[in-house]
This record gives structure tokens, C-alpha cells and sequence, in this order.
């Protein structure tokens, strides 16, 4: 259609991941539908945001500053290390309220078809951070994939020569799943790490 | 997760339709992993698009000026008039190429319970178009839903005062679909809508 006048917004949008073109197009007639100043906010935002943000010197989660609300905030744990892939892990590790201690994000995984090693990781800052102050236990969390757990291993074997203690977290069947649809590598490592029942 | 540096945008991206606290938060670092540059382009193609549109004054679709990029294309069949009851409607009936007549928006359908009655529809505007030109089809491309049923029997009668040949979309089995899966009302009316083939 030449000229619409939508188009340039629509084709902006459908820009995003996850939005195909009949999504951009209604997202583009929603923003039509809201006041003025909505949208203008919304843009201010997005703005806003994406030029204020930076990398925390210390675990390089996203920050507007130097050092990331994490980082800073002292009622946390800071001997409990938790090391993650992407800052994203960070927000899904949180919503857990599971964790109290600080984070470490290496940016990233190990996958040499990628071009990503260990130097292209924030490794050399891990190691640093590792001399500078005292953990009492690392925690990997990382993605049960092949870059994961090859960074896993990488990451094992490296802190072999730290006297702390490292862990990974539980594999096994999602809460809610039916075992019936797990896949076998799933199932597996459900069994290879079953837990003892304490009996009373 | 207190004074995470995303929330503002996360906030604002789960307002639009469709997508939820997760997408919010995936788009979010989509945003953040651009460069700058891309997100100040898209923010400002947000709020320019917002702020220039406007209806055409003929038509009612949305438009840059007073006269829409169809009202305005002269190659166009001005005498072929398609009503439909939103500009979305006229997206997906030019994804069709299939027409090229001219549109009229209603601004919605007949529907007492959300207080849309014909009298704030643009029927008087309709009126006013067929007392100052002269048409020779008008197809009611409405959508077959109760609200789209009594616009389409209110504008039927509405119309038989003037003398033009009325259409209304084809009811039936959408390409690709199987009967069996077909409601009874969408078989009833492919059944009532039977076409004849021609013998050779």
C-alpha cells in the first residue's frame, strides 16, 4: 500500500522480536488510539532509558550508575556469588526471592562457533573479584544448554584453585510437568539427581 | 525487584496490547541491545506518526492531510464504495488487492450495550456522500458478528432509498479449513451460499 501513513511505524515496530508485521500493525493502531501525551511519554521512555543505562563496574549487571542496585545494597550477602550468562538472568533469578547475595554476568556463554571463549568472557574480572574478596560459595547459574554447560565445566575447573564452594542448580522435571512429555536427558538427570526421602 | 533501572520501560512496554510482564522484559533488553541511535529513530517515528495523523475528511480513514492517500489516488474507482466500520478494516481488505474502489469508515458498529447507536456512526457523513455523488456499488464489508449483522440490516434499509446495487461480504469456509471443524452457523451459511458450477 504506497504512502500509508502508518507504514513507517508499523515498520519500525515489527522491528522488535516477537512482533511480525499483523502485530506491528495492531500495536501501531493501538498508539493511534492513545492520548497524545501517552505515546509521547512512552517514546520519552524509551529514550530516556536506553541512553541512561550502563554496565555496574562490579558484576556488569544494567545500572544507572557505576554500581548497580545490587551491588550496593548492603543488606545482601556479598560472600554468596551467584555467576549468570546476561543481566536477564539476573531479573528471573530475583523474581525467585531466593537469593540474597550478589551476582557476576559473564556476557555471555562459551560457544566457539559463536566466536565466544573464555577471553571474550568476563572471566579475567571473575578471577579478579575472586582475589580482591572472600566468597563463601559460587553458584552457577546457567542455562542447562550445550554453551552452558561446557562454560560450566570452563568455570569448574577454574575455581578448582579457590577454596570455595561452587554448585550448580537442580536439573531435573519442571514443577507441574508430566513425566509422560519430559525428554529423556530430563528424565535422566531426574533420576541421576533424586533425593533421599528423610524418614522420621 | 526495587530500583531495577528497567522497570520505567518494562512498565510502559506492558501497557500495549498483547504482550504481557515477560515480553515487556524481553523487549526491554531488545531496546537496550540496540544502539542508541536505532532507539532515539524509534521513539521519535512513534511520537511523529502520533502526532501528524489525522482522519480524512472524505473517507474517515487515518490520514497525514485532510484527504486520504486513497481518496486522493485518482486511478483509484471513486464510484465503488466499500464501507467498513474501522481504518484497520481498509488494511486488510488492500492486503487483498482485490479492491480498488474507494472506503468510508463508520467508526465502529451498532451495538446499544456499549452505547454505539447509528447516530454516533458516521451514517449522516455516508448519507451526505451519496446525496453528492453517484455510486454504482456499495459492498458492506462488515464483520459477521451480531454487531456487524445489525449494522449490515440497518444500513440494508438505510440504502434501499437510493437506487445502488448493495453487496455484502461472502459468508463460508475459510480457504484451508476443514468442515468438520467448522461451526454449524459457518457450514449453515456456506450451505445457503452454495455456488453453481458451470457445466462445459
Amino acid at each position: 500500500m504506497a504512502n500509508n501513513p502508518l507504514d513507517p511505524l508499523i515498520l519500525e515496530l515489527a522491528k522488535l522480536p516477537g512482533i511480525g508485521p499483523k502485530s506491528a500493525q495492531r500495536l501501531a493502531f493501538h498508539l493511534l488510539s492513545l492520548p497524545e501525551t501517552d505515546v509521547v511519554n512512552m517514546a520519552n521512555i524509551m529514550m530516556t532509558v536506553r541512553q541512561s543505562i550502563q554496565y555496574c563496574d562490579t558484576c556488569f549487571n544494567i545500572s544507572l550508575s557505576t554500581n548497580c542496585h545490587i551491588c550496593s545494597d548492603y543488606s545482601r550477602q556479598h560472600a554468596q556469588l551467584c555467576i549468570v550468562a546476561e543481566p536477564k538472568d539476573i531479573f528471573a533469578i530475583e523474581r525467585t526471592q531466593e537469593f540474597k547475595g550478589v551476582y557476576h554476568v559473564l556476557g555471555g556463554l562459551i560457544s566457539p562457533l559463536d566466536g565466544a571463549y573464555p577471553d571474550t568472557l568476563r572471566i579475567a574480572e571473575l578471577i579478579e573479584r575472586l582475589k580482591k574478596s572472600e566468597y563463601s560459595e559460587i553458584i552457577l547459574a546457567i542455562n542447562p544448554t550445550i554453551e552452558g554447560e561446557s562454560t560450566i565445566l570452563y568455570l569448574q575447573s577454574l575455581l578448582k584453585s579457590y577454596t570455595v564452594k561452587v554448585s550448580t542448580l537442580a536439573y531435573g522435571l519442571p514443577v507441574g510437568s508430566d513425566m509422560d512429555y519430559a525428554d529423556e536427558l530430563t528424565l535422566q538427570k531426574a533420576f541421576l539427581g533424586r533425593r533421599w526421602v528423610e524418614s522420621k
